[in-house]
């Protein structure tokens, strides 16, 4: 059963934006045995959104659209797939109920045009969208079966997982599965660790390995097919095991588990807590560790200390030691983290302090100069991280955060 | 004269790889005034090339295709050209030099499937390649031009600008610039928005605008096209203006404006500080606001308050509010934003407490709930936001952020 996936919107083949869901949804699709052989992208056009649209009736047995199903005029893809098929569009009375309820729960009042969101392709099945207000569409139209998504991608992605995939299932189309697993490694550069792994990532080896790097985390992707998903798993076990052993404390974990989410679950394991303080990274690894949910019994908060007299007053630092040594130093970063340990009572207390720049560096103290502090009951220690000078200031405050927190994750590993 | 990219890839469909080049390419001809219609990304199957060649030829008048010309057995696209202009493929001399004095300069042995890089379908013409083995092709077939180029980035890029730029402009191809402007707008919805719009979204206008929406920031997008670059500004500037007009304060700015920049402008503009307490947003307006460089003049700092004693050790937040009201409550956003605010003796102090989830909410305060605090001179006020239940985590936290980032804006841009 090969697949289509068409990404509808002008702004998408202007250039104005990068069209990533339709990678999203192959790399779905292949998941479940699916093999994608086009992706699509089109404008706002009702006559080249239905041509295309027949393209892909005449070579793909399912088509997957995203994009133009909202409330405006250039929103076309109801209206291109019904002309597609020769059916009118007919008012869904479901559709328009959930629509009207979404708003209601909003206490917004529902303008005109979001009525139109309701229409669907004679004898197409609605799907709802639980978080926005286009729902989906699914329609068979000769030997193809049609799915339109919304554009905005966690809607999309949701009603994909939740909406989609069972249909799939359903009538059968799902085949041979193709398993997927990523371990992240971080703390070693790229062409080290392939050259500890020549032997795993060579051409035709079966599962297949592969490395890319990602703002410094490493991750091995493993590939393999199977009958079913727990036999694709079983085979390719022996080589995640392999990796796992042999990059050791490298290992952040599976998946989309990075350093923030290592960090919380080696808190997790030894049950303690941790308080952050934070100038150069401006909040950055508070964003990242309370991005996931849960994580309030181990993470009790921190500090931005932006201006020099913040850290005077929300972490203790002295100012004399301000003075003395300026706020980018190793004596400063460790008053802050024993000044946030102390404050919120935490069993550990991190800091940050550097020079994110592009503005702001000197011979001594260049753009890229970052000193972290990491306090506990045993005392408290300092490292100093040259990132830069050449590096963009998003760089250089994405690099210093994940240090610091992979600083914390091996501390809490030792124990 | 209507164009199409084409990406060809096995890698591209599977969704192992995004595929950039063909964003790249649009930017490139739209500046050059020449419109692309059609983005295709494909595998490397010859049967499926030809075929879409064949589309591309049906409905533009130029495409442009990337990769599929090095020296493997999955390399296609010569092939594919040969195959649907109905010519066969001959091996070039001067191609076929080039490649061997590549190989010589590189003091390299060239492998023999490397000679295969020197053939071209009967009539194209060569496009060198001075950093790789690849030479680009262009030919026409019918009332159509026909150019591939190396998928690699680098290679393609220089040789699209080159090669490609000036023999499109000699046969006369590069017509009238387009521009694009984009205005961005924050704090109501897209379908009240555009029913404010209808004027200007009308089809066939000129210049051209589209509404998009991203994560609750609504964006206009005015496109011209003239001569050059200042006549087609200047044709757009009285709508430019007329948006500005009518929407006023929902008016964020231009470009890549968003809510903390736009926050960021207004307090310089005034020369006022602004200090942060943030619970559920967890570091994400700090992280938002020190994103940008140059801003520690009128950020000061803030405190993520995560737990409930970091709320009243760093914030002074009294224990018996919290215990009255619970942390999500207006009280303790009152009492934290008056809290860091004289903390760090800043001008204004914001604050945002909630339930952002997917756990922890109650019939009384259920996810999605949030209290946003406002300390200025003249006094604190709260504002109450009801985002949830449905949405994710990131979602309420990315709203709630934006909500209070505008507020504050709003309340400077009165000043």
């Amino acid at each position: 059963m090969i697949a289509e996936v068409i990404a509808i919107g002008s702004e998408l083949v202007s250039g104005e934006r990068l069209d990533t869901n339709s990678q999203w949804i192959s790399q779905r699709l292949n998941a479940l045995g699916i093999p994608v052989h086009f992706h699509t992208s089109l404008g706002d056009d009702l006559g080249e959104n239905i041509a295309a649209l027949g393209i892909a009736a005449g070579r793909a047995r399912l088509v997957i659209a995203t994009g133009g199903l909202g409330p405006t005029q250039d929103d076309l893809t109801r209206d291109a797939l019904a002309a597609m098929a020769g059916v009118p569009l007919v008012e869904d009375a479901e559709c328009l109920a959930a629509i009207e309820a979404l708003f209601a729960r909003r206490n917004r009042p529902m303008a005109d045009r979001n009525r139109l969101q309701a229409l669907l392709p004679q004898g197409a099945t609605p799907l709802p969208n639980p978080i926005g207000t286009a729902p989906g569409i699914w329609m068979g139209s000769g030997s193809t079966v049609f799915v339109a998504l919304p554009g905005v991608p966690y809607e999309m992605k949701r009603m994909f997982d939740e909406q989609v995939v069972p249909r799939l299932r359903e009538c059968g189309a799902v085949g041979r599965v193709i398993v997927h697993r990523v371990i992240n490694l971080f703390g070693r550069g790229e062409s080290d660790i392939e050259a500890q792994a020549f032997d795993l990532t060579v051409r035709g080896r079966r599962p297949e390995v592969g490395i890319t790097a990602n703002d410094a985390t490493i991750s091995f992707r493993v590939s393999c097919d199977g009958a079913n998903e727990a036999e694709a798993l079983a085979t390719m076990e022996p080589t995640l095991a392999l990796i796992r052993q042999r990059f050791g404390d490298l290992v952040l974990g599976e998946g989309s588990t990075d350093v923030a989410a290592a960090l919380v679950a080696q808190l997790e394991r030894v049950d303690a807590t941790l308080a952050t303080a934070e100038s150069c990274t401006g909040g950055l690894i508070a964003r990242r560790i309370t991005a996931i949910p849960g994580v309030s019994a181990w993470y009790l908060g921190g500090v931005v200390s932006y201006a020099n007299h913040a850290k005077e007053r929300l972490l203790d630092v002295p100012r004399t030691l301000l003075e003395a040594h300026g706020a980018v130093s190793p004596e400063v970063a460790e008053a802050m983290a024993v000044g946030i340990r102390s404050r919120l009572g935490a069993d550990l207390g991190l800091s940050v302090t550097g020079v994110a720049g592009p503005s702001g560096g000197t011979p001594e103290k260049p753009v890229g100069l970052v000193w972290l502090g990491l306090a506990t009951s045993a005392g408290v220690s300092t490292r100093k991280l040259e990132l830069g000078p050449e590096q963009p200031r998003d760089v250089i405050q994405g690099r210093a955060a994940k240090h610091a927190m992979n600083w914390a994750r091996l501390e809490l590993l030792r124990r």
